[in-house]
């Protein structure tokens, strides 16, 4: 690609058949809205401007693709109408402009690459993706010239002849034009159709009618996917998570059970990170080398050292950082907390707003108490301290380095380094109550 | 269908090949066993009479399908043979008589009905429901008459001849019957074959032979499976989860990996209802609308409102009804308990027999002491009450709106409403004893 | 088989496409490293020797092959010249010598059986394993006599002509040789090739050269599948646990989603064994009969008697042994501790280092502090004894049969059978406190 890109994204859509209330873009592949992948590609491919054309209010919409400026497109009148709703934008473009779709996230930037190149390569005026299934009939067939591969006209599935329907090459939709012909050439489609609307597919006609020429570049069938409904969406994501699971598989980590390990479109993996069936990664999670995380954990905007133990059903929280050689065991919650190097919190524990110093040993059920039903305070654990089992931490609190919590205890105030602090009342034995008890309630139960 | 319509479910395999102490039928698919949901599809169609066959000294199966008759076929003596075992029911029926099998749990309501309405349409005496496998070595072929589709003959794989043989239109064993000759052709059919049994199959030319006509109607091979395995049950289950994670999604849920989302037949889901991976639902769950269930939650029998957030890990059992916008969070087991409108209780806790009143909120680690060994008693949590964390509430108890429990409470008796109660030992500190410790622990062991 | 049979494991690959630390045939399949696959079914086959060929620098390799003897092969010169470094062993043996690879753990016991029974047979030289790949292009041809069924040459897949090159028999690599002539033959072959390698596959060549014959037999793809990356260990790992699942359903155990259960190789599980979606065994699990596995669980070395119900969110770990009819419930962990019959853990609790005794009930939220530091000691529960929720279990410590702890309570010495202990500190109560609190709190937060 030699000369400057910018992007156009359909995102108008409703979505009715996702029978939803959110804009049907704003549902979410990979933990990421689809248009944010679509976007996210257009960044990728450092285009220099990324138009977004949405529908009439969708302020959560304008507010998921921000800083990108929005357009628009107040009545539905095919996609031609939607480009233009840009076309303040588009007047001071130059170069390749992509008209890319917020529902059909899987396009990858090396295919648009390839797209754009064709472009350049003949100075064509649009280049359209084909794609070939096995099935063509209901799309769009791309008719071209075999003598030098022109795009000679798309033709809709309809109005094809025998010749034109036994074509298997078909629209994308996704094309890529030069700015300074593309508003002209968007101006010049009608709307001499059934629906009486303004389709993008007919910038070929008109194209090449002005004397241009047109190209078309094949893409695999699975790029092409666009969301109409909510099993569409799980088939993009399928897709999706897929490429993650290969990506992750070829940098060297190790997924017992590929198809059962959810990542989302930013985790990072480390080398020989071994993961057990049934993980799931929420946005911004980071792990280091030779982790291993058990099956059933639940990792979600945190970061893992180097060599540390997760799991299983261990839960990391957003701003959970879990120290290298650390151990974070079954049925623990971490929320934005530090568990430094070589700690553990192996059993039954909620750790939150904290921060749990080097080699401390929390036992089993230990509850940082956080929370007072207004604010959310801190608990500080320093290095090497143990906490006894079942304890609780009511912050804010301090216990100092090496310090010792007996199990069982309630903790408010600071506790000096190396001090061992107990909270435990009196016990009182009953001899033979436990007896006497059981009698009276099989007498009372007829047991 | 014009006329009124019984069944006959026929039951009284064992199933050998399933190596089970419980009859074939009585294994679940969907969270219930396969006899009911051919039962239910009975009654989905409007059957006047449901008669279920059953095999000797299969009492649990006699009560799964009460309150409808059953009647026991004491000898294994064949298809036809086990129909007659609910001769004398038969008798009084008028109409369409449809004969399925219990360990044939697929075929729709739909299908059925098509059957039903074949038969009426050229008043037939024998419909039969046929399926064309890719391979049909091993079926009964269905031969038909070209010029009018009658159905000419079963014939049994063995004994097809060449032309017979190259018919891919296969038996499913699936039959509608007239009343009214339905039992004089039952027991016109022989016994004359290498088994001695006297086959359903033989009908049609029984039919036949009286001068009846027949009718075949095509089904998706899908349909036709038949239980005789774990494999095949598993394979069974595998059919009906898609069928109803593809209703849920048509519905307006979002199910990220629909593959590993395990619906029971009756769970209810709402709109814009979000399903992360690995999610369980057992026999009677109702969803409302914008709910979120995260990952390895688990629920049955419950309701869940709208709004509410759940999981991830929660779980929800039977009795569990979740408020609005409420919260249940990891590791948190609901049983027989009201979590009220906006209340949250979100880490490590048991709930059970207990009611949580409006915008509560339960601390972490907080435990519901129900059971003394022989009661299960209540507990009752006021509207706005804070109950802090690892509190254990001994049932019957009963806190206040509004009132707060200290960290680490064992609550036995009343607390007023607005009241702060906390039951806290007095602190014990030892400065350095924790050194002391470590070193004498370091000289014992030698580290 | 009629005569004896060595083996030989050639496992000196590093397997750089893994990105690994560790040697590629020590990453694990179904919980076991795949050498100890190859090794275990040498094993099954009565090998009387194995002979492991190692590449320099893997003492975990060495260790984890142990007792059988391993030869290094300092340089990579070809799997000729693999073989060759166990040569003073194989002087010694005779009759049957298989060449296997440690990274192809899926070759079963019975094809190679039939791969030895095929070369005695004939008294060939050597019987090499071949398959039938829809894609031959990339392999080595077997080209086979019709006359007879001898294999004539095995050609490299650059070499082949026309004809050859549209054969789709295909070399797998595994053969069996007579261990007789196979020092001769392997000598004999020289490394005139393009990187100057020693090929096994020459030997076929050799023998036909010195008048003796070879012979080749079928194996399915599948079985002949060699791990070179981590996708591919995916797909091993998959294919192993298809055979697994398969087998343990066969054996009469519901499997409700088999692909979503995680055997290891020696996983054992009784008859009418039911397991929900979503559990994960690791090595040395065995489960009685009728025993019900619910959703999420993780077992790892552990044994669970008869009627037992596990579930879900249950981890049982090492040493747990749990007893017929007992139950452990959700969000349990059960280390090296004995769960005798009908005993409870239901919600909520660490037991390590433990016995619970016949028929007792733990509450919800028990914790046997089993560790100090240092130190792991051991909790005895005794039979019916009745453990109140939220109590803490300081090891060493006992409690009798029957006796009874009271909710809350931090138990360190012994508790007497029969008898009643509670350690509760006195409560306090502020009247109205939590509402003053409550308006101090939105005075000061504004809200």
């Amino acid at each position: 690609m030699s000369r400057e890109l910018s992007v156009v994204v359909l995102a108008a859509g409703m979505g009715t058949r996702m029978k939803s209330e959110i804009p049907k873009v704003m549902h979410k592949i990979a933990g990421k809205p689809m248009v944010n992948h679509v976007i996210d590609t257009a960044t990728h491919l450092n285009a220099i401007k990324t138009l977004v054309v949405v529908g009439p209010d969708m302020p959560k919409l304008i507010e998921a693709v921000s800083p990108h400026p929005t357009f628009e497109q107040t009545d539905r009148l095919g996609t031609a109408h939607a480009v233009l709703a840009a076309k303040e934008a588009l007047r001071g473009l130059t170069g390749n402009v992509l008209v890319l779709y917020a529902d059909s996230p899987l396009f990858t930037a090396e295919t648009l690459l390839r797209l754009v190149a064709a472009r350049e390569h003949g100075d064509h005026a649009v280049a359209v993706l084909g794609f070939r299934p096995e099935d063509p009939s209901g799309y769009g067939r791309l008719v071209t010239d075999p003598a030098n591969g022109e795009l000679l006209a798309i033709v809709e599935d309809k109005e094809c002849d025998d010749t034109q329907r036994a074509i298997n090459f078909c629209n994308s939709g996704v094309m890529c034009f030069t700015a300074e012909s593309m508003i002209e050439i968007l101006e010049a489609i009608g709307n001499a159709n059934a629906k009486g609307e303004y389709y993008l597919t007919d910038a070929v006609e008109v194209a090449r009618a002005n004397g241009n020429s047109c190209v078309a570049v094949e893409v695999a069938e699975e790029e092409t996917l666009g969301v109409n409904s909510r099993s569409q969406l799980a088939v993009a994501e399928a897709i999706m998570q897929s490429r993650l699971r290969e990506a992750a598989m070829v940098n060297g980590a190790t997924l017992i059970d590929p198809g059962s390990v959810y990542l989302a479109s930013d985790t990072r993996l480390g080398r020989d990170v071994v993961i057990e069936p049934n993980v799931f990664f929420g946005p911004g999670v980071t792990v280091g080398d030779e982790v291993t995380i058990k099956a059933f954990s639940h990792l979600e905007s945190c970061v893992v050292g180097d060599k540390a133990d997760i799991g299983p059903y261990a839960r990391l929280r957003p701003g959970a950082e879990i120290g290298a050689g650390a151990r974070v065991g079954n049925f623990v919650e971490i929320k934005k907390a530090v568990v430094e190097d070589g700690a553990k919190v192996n059993h039954l524990s909620y750790i939150g707003d904290a921060r749990v110093g080097a080699k401390a040993n929390i036992g089993a059920g230990t509850i940082t108490c956080n929370y007072d039903g207004y604010r959310k305070q801190h608990t500080d654990i320093g290095a090497g301290a143990f906490i006894g089992s079942n304890s609780a931490l009511v912050a804010p609190v301090s216990i100092g380095d090496g310090a010792i919590i007996g199990a069982g205890s309630t903790i408010t105030g600071t506790v000096e380094a190396d001090a061992l602090v107990i909270e435990r009342a009196q016990r009182l034995d009953k001899p033979g109550w436990a007896r006497v008890f059981r009698e009276k309630m099989k007498a009372l139960l007829g047991k």
